[in-house]
């Protein structure tokens, strides 16, 4: 029997879920309790997540976390933190209070500015092209007033235009290369609308438009986040030889690929984790920030460590374009209450806070991976979750906890151990 | 008053939610409302998920939407997709539908190696480090057969381990290199737990371990996705027109770096909306495939084009780790719920279900943009949203719809005209 089906997206949520339990799920009867019982009990609020997307036909639950105890510029924060990953909220926090005894982070906004591009093919005579571009200009920027004007009241805009001969790297391919500010949104809409009229203005007989679309390729949109103290408050019984170690881990990230990798993915558990709570597109901040991590043609580390004159300084330059308005940011009511805790920042300062986030993530790995181990702190939370699968209760739980505190805890382990206590 | 706190993770979930609302909302109670009004109502079910992390104070939910109609090596599949963006559901099922008429999608699996590095220092001489790596080899083996022998049954394990002089990087610089197959399990704790044993057997008086620790960067764990037919079917006014544009979109992400973050992304918005909804880590495949799109020294698209003889092939080359056993996949009921919805796919499996769907987001972004525009689909969603966001009643939305059919959407715009036809 043939599964493709023609007007599902017109089919009511309930058709939906019926039709895929007739044709997946052999209809059984739990398939269809579990979708449903994440449905809200509020029919309006449920309508309005259902809408955000196509052929919804249910939610699936992010956990909510929050991280207390970040002090950045001065000034204090509980940060919430949207991810799946066990560990990432708790070594946020303790890296949080960490540093808050030690001045806390800061962070600054390095630039705030746009791309995108008007990517168009022209055989003709290159001099005249140029003629054309100039005199057409004042044009292009006219046509897009109507969309910017709202945006310049706010202090953003168009702030140039340029074509650019690319035919060395292809036949024939120029760009109108065009630079935005969009102050407090992530501006995606706004610059794609300005890109289209202007390539609607800047078409004529001998060129040909391939596409007009903002670029998530931010470098000129980034922020720089740091932690510095004395390496003698560091603490611990060897401070000196801690902050050696730490520094030699982030040296390793700026010249092994392999280990770059999965350092700046690990700064990306913390980011995303706000990204998502926050209501803004992980997938244009992933983009962006690994991109911008290959920028010298190497792909490298995000943050930097630098262990001289008694000083531990620890940082990192990301760029990160963000909105604290338009979007999901006021839609999702989850991410408006994330933007209030935050003591609703604008979209420089939460750049800050989020880069701040990257970085005590960042810290927290380091710090395990060079002296305990990245498994340990995991390894607990890992026990635990296999244990409330298989249903452990307290005492059980704390049995297992105690057995496992110098074995490796893998699922097959923890399986066999609680079969046998459970004897 | 400070809002530093002591002791915030051994609060109730309830001490938790008060502490915030006093020091960060002022007591409003609305904002309490928000935070319970997203708790299930069914407690077991909501310990469960508030156990997945730390910290947990509610549910972020993400919308969970399904894409029918794809048809992948003669196989037919509804994908489930967690997203917040709109269309990028509504995009992937009308590619799905289009291709699969035209032979549906072809996908293999290239490789499945993954890998994890013990980085140390070692000033000593080099010979002799070689030396006691080749005689050492047979115990780092050893030691991890507790560990691997569950692995090993299940046809994966430890492949090899090598030992890199890293000096000229970064001065005394060593790893051991181990790959790894972790067959249907994402194969992270397995990995971390192999490395750091070996790291403890390996380590002696002249070595220090700076870190043990798997890479999330798989350009060996690799999957191939492709659609092909000829020209003339493509459709449309002028098949070989379309055909032709499409390629030249793609070339152009294949030599500018601005352009290819932004494709790159599109296809990211497919592979991470399944990635979440079978319960795997995006972080971990949005840090590999990035760095896989810069591995020549230029970051560049992961998709290619070619059009010749009559015949148009579209593909994406794309290293995913992902897992089914493991993890989240079996501890959250909708991540486990999906790969029943996917016919309870093999990591193999399931990596070329979500490559694909990666190409046919891809394809429907390149199409749009390179014919309608990207603003046309996406703005008639936005301003769903928005209309949304008003409270706008369904007469309401069609004269709205209407009203911008022809006309740019912004939400000042949308606000002023809503409040105009609301007098």
């Amino acid at each position: 029997m043939s599964k493709i089906i023609s007007g599902f997206s017109k089919l009511t949520k309930e058709e939906k879920i019926n039709w895929l339990a007739t044709n997946f799920f052999n209809n059984q009867p739990e398939i269809i309790r579990t979708i449903k019982q994440y449905w809200n009990v509020d029919e309006k609020l449920q309508q309005l997540h259902d809408d955000f997307i196509e052929n919804t036909i249910t939610n699936f639950y992010m956990p909510y976390g929050v991280a207390p105890n970040f002090v950045i510029n001065g000034k204090e924060y509980v940060v919430p933190m949207v991810v799946e990953e066990s560990s990432v909220v708790a070594a946020a926090s303790l890296v949080a209070k960490f540093w808050s005894k030690r001045g806390g982070f800061h962070a600054e906004v390095v630039s705030t500015t746009k791309i995108g591009q008007v990517h168009f093919m022209y055989t003709g005579d290159k001099q005249q092209l140029q003629n054309y571009f100039e005199a057409k200009k004042v044009y292009l920027l006219e046509a897009t007033k109507s969309i910017t004007k709202n945006m310049e009241k706010r202090g953003g805009g168009i702030l140039g235009i340029e074509l650019k001969d690319r035919t060395e790297s292809l036949k024939d391919y120029y760009q109108l290369h065009v630079a935005f500010e969009t102050v407090d949104s992530m501006g995606a809409n706004f610059i794609n609308s300005c890109l289209e009229t202007i390539a609607k203005e800047f078409r004529n007989d001998e060129t040909e438009i391939i596409m007009s679309i903002l670029s998530n390729y931010v470098p000129e949109c980034l922020v720089r986040a740091e932690v510095s103290c004395k390496v003698e408050d560091l603490g611990g019984k060897n401070p000196q030889g801690f902050a050696e170690k730490f520094e030699q881990a982030v040296q390793i990230a700026e010249v092994e690929t392999y280990r770059a990798v999965t350092h700046n993915k690990g700064i990306m558990n913390g980011i995303d984790a706000v990204v998502l709570a926050t209501g803004n597109d992980f997938r244009a901040i992933e983009a962006g920030a690994h991109a911008y991590a290959s920028k010298t043609g190497q792909y490298k580390s995000l943050s930097h460590c630098e262990v001289k004159n008694g000083m531990f300084r620890f940082w990192l330059e990301i760029p990160l374009a963000l909105g604290t308005v338009g979007g999901l940011t006021s839609l999702h009511p989850m991410a408006k209450l994330s933007l209030d805790l935050l003591q609703n920042p604008n979209a420089k300062e939460l750049m800050m806070i989020i880069a701040v986030t990257g970085l005590a993530q960042n810290y927290a790995a380091l710090k395990a991976l060079t002296t305990k181990g990245i498994q340990h702190g995991h390894m607990k939370m890992h026990l635990m979750n296999i244990l409330n699968q298989l249903g452990a209760n307290e005492a059980e739980k704390e049995e297992m906890i105690c057995f496992f505190k110098d074995k490796t805890v893998s699922h097959s382990a923890v399986v066999e151990k609680y079969a046998e206590i459970k004897k």
